[in-house]
C-alpha cells in the first residue's frame, strides 16, 4: 500500500485490527506497520493486554513513528455504543481533518467446542460463540460505520474480514466454527450490497502456524480431520503469519477485488 | 410418504415440527396428517398455545386417529436438557417398541429487524436473534439424537431444515436473516458429515403466502427487496403453504436427496 499504487489515498488512516494481541492479528499490524502514513493511528483489540503490550512493542521496532493504541475489550459484551464511543475517542474523531482512509480488519475469532454436533450438551456454549463470533461484527461495523460517516468529508472505507475454508466446506466436529464462518461470509456479502461505496473483502488467510492451529491438532475430536490438521505440521505446511498478512495487504493495495469476495491465500 | 416407496419405513413415527402454530409449520403438520401410521405422534413445538390448538384441530379433521401433541415452548431459552426431557416424556422413549422413523422439521425461525447492517444499533438485538435462529437448532438436534440414539433398536432418523433463497443470494437489509440462514446451511452440512446414518435435508419452500411475507413486503428497510416481495404478492406469485409442504413430504417420500443438500421447490 506504498504511495501512487491504485489502492493509496493520501492522508493518514485509521485502522482497527480485533484479536490484535497474537497470531494473525498481531501480523496484520506488523504488516501494516511500515506502510502507515504519519499521523496513522492504529488501534489494537483484545482481551489481553500483555498481548497488545508485545504487539505495540513489535509494531514500534519496525516503525517508531507508528501509533498503536491498544484497546483491552471483550467483543463478546461490548455494545454498539461502547464501541463507539471507544473508536471516537481514540481515533479522534472530532479532529477537523479526516483520515485519508479507514479501514477495520475483523481477525477476532474462536474455534469453540471441537466436537460433534450431537454432543453439543452445554447449551449456553453455542449462545456464547456465536455472539462473540457473530453479532460483534456487527456491533463492530455498526460503530465503525457510524463514526466514519458522521466525518465531515467522505472517508473511503475498507472493511477486511478473516475467514476460513470452513466457511465454504463442512468439517467434522467444527460445527461452530463452520456456522459462524459460513455465517460471517454472507453477512459481509449483505454489508457490499447495502454500501456499493464500501470495499469489502472477506479474507482466507491459509493453514497458519498459529495457536489456534495447535488446538486445531490437538482438541478436534474427529479422527479424519484432526490427522489433516497434524499432517499439514507434519509436512512443513502451514503459513508464518505475517507471510499471508502480507499477501493481504497486498491484495488490499491493488484493490482489485470485487466488494464482498471472498479470496482465499492460495487464489491471489 | 405412503407404504412401498422407498422412504418409507414400517412401524409408528415420531415427528417434531418447530414453529407449528402457523404458517409453513402449520401445513408441514396437515400434509403430515394423512401420511402417519397408527400409533404415530406428532409433536408440534411452538410458544403460541392458541396456535398450537388451531393446528392440533387442523390435523385431527384430516385424520382423527392422528396423535397431536401440543409443546409450548419458547426454543431461544430451551435447554437441551430441556428438550430432551419434554422429547423423552411426550414421545414415551422408554416404551419398548422404537418407532419405524424419527424426523424432525426444523421450520421456526424469524426475520429479525429488516433493516441496514450500518443501521444495527440494537446489541442485544443480534445475540437474542442468533440465539434463537441457530443455537436453537443445535440444541434441539443434540436432544432429539440423544433420545434416538437411546432407543434400544436403531431407527432411521430424517432431519429436514427449513432455509430459504437467502441463505444463498444476499438481501439488502436483510442481514441477520441471510447471516442465520447461511449459517444453518453449513450446520446441516456438517452434521450429515459427521452422521453418514442420518438423513439430512435443507429445504427451501419458495416464496410462501404467509405471515412472514407481510412483514417482508411492509417492513423491509430497502426499497428494491421491499418492491420484490411486493410484486411477488401483487403478480399472485407467492405458493399456498401447503402446496410447498406437500412438495417436501413428496421429496422425503422418494429419498433420493444428497444428504445435507439444499433443495428448492422449484428444483423438485
Amino acid at each position: 500500500m506504498s504511495g501512487g499504487s491504485s489502492g493509496s489515498v493520501a492522508g493518514p488512516w485509521w485502522v482497527v485490527v480485533t484479536g490484535a494481541s497474537q497470531g494473525f492479528g498481531a501480523a496484520i499490524c506488523m504488516g501494516l506497520a511500515p506502510l502507515l502514513p504519519r499521523g496513522s493511528k492504529l488501534l489494537g483489540v483484545a482481551r489481553s493486554q500483555e498481548g497488545l503490550t508485545n504487539t505495540a512493542a513489535a509494531v514500534n521496532k519496525i516503525n517508531p513513528n507508528a501509533t498503536f493504541i491498544s484497546i483491552m475489550m471483550d467483543l463478546e459484551t461490548a455494545t454498539t455504543l461502547d464501541l463507539e464511543a471507544a473508536l471516537k475517542r481514540h481515533l479522534g474523531a472530532g479532529q477537523p481533518t479526516p483520515p485519508g482512509q479507514a479501514l477495520v480488519f475483523h481477525n477476532a475469532g474462536s474455534l469453540g467446542a471441537l466436537k460433534y454436533l450431537r454432543e453439543m450438551d452445554d447449551s449456553a456454549h453455542a449462545s456464547s460463540y456465536f455472539n462473540l463470533n457473530i453479532s460483534s461484527v456487527i456491533r463492530l461495523n455498526a460503530a465503525f460505520l457510524r463514526v466514519t460517516s458522521a466525518l465531515p468529508a467522505k472517508v473511503a472505507v475498507k472493511i477486511i474480514h478473516i475467514i476460513s475454508l470452513a466457511a465454504l466446506e463442512p468439517f467434522k466436529s467444527w460445527g461452530l466454527y463452520c456456522t459462524a464462518k459460513a455465517g460471517r461470509e454472507m453477512l459481509f456479502r449483505v454489508l457490499a450490497a447495502e454500501n456499493p461505496a464500501l470495499r469489502v473483502l472477506s479474507y482466507s488467510p491459509g493453514a497458519l502456524d498459529n495457536d489456534m492451529q495447535v488446538k486445531a491438532r490437538t482438541e478436534t475430536q474427529d479422527k479424519d480431520i484432526r490427522d489433516i490438521m497434524s499432517s499439514l505440521k507434519a509436512e512443513g505446511k502451514l503459513l508464518p503469519c505475517i507471510t499471508s498478512a502480507n499477501k493481504l495487504l497486498h491484495i488490499l493495495d491493488k484493490d482489485q477485488f470485487k466488494s464482498g469476495e471472498h479470496i482465499d491465500y492460495s487464489d491471489a
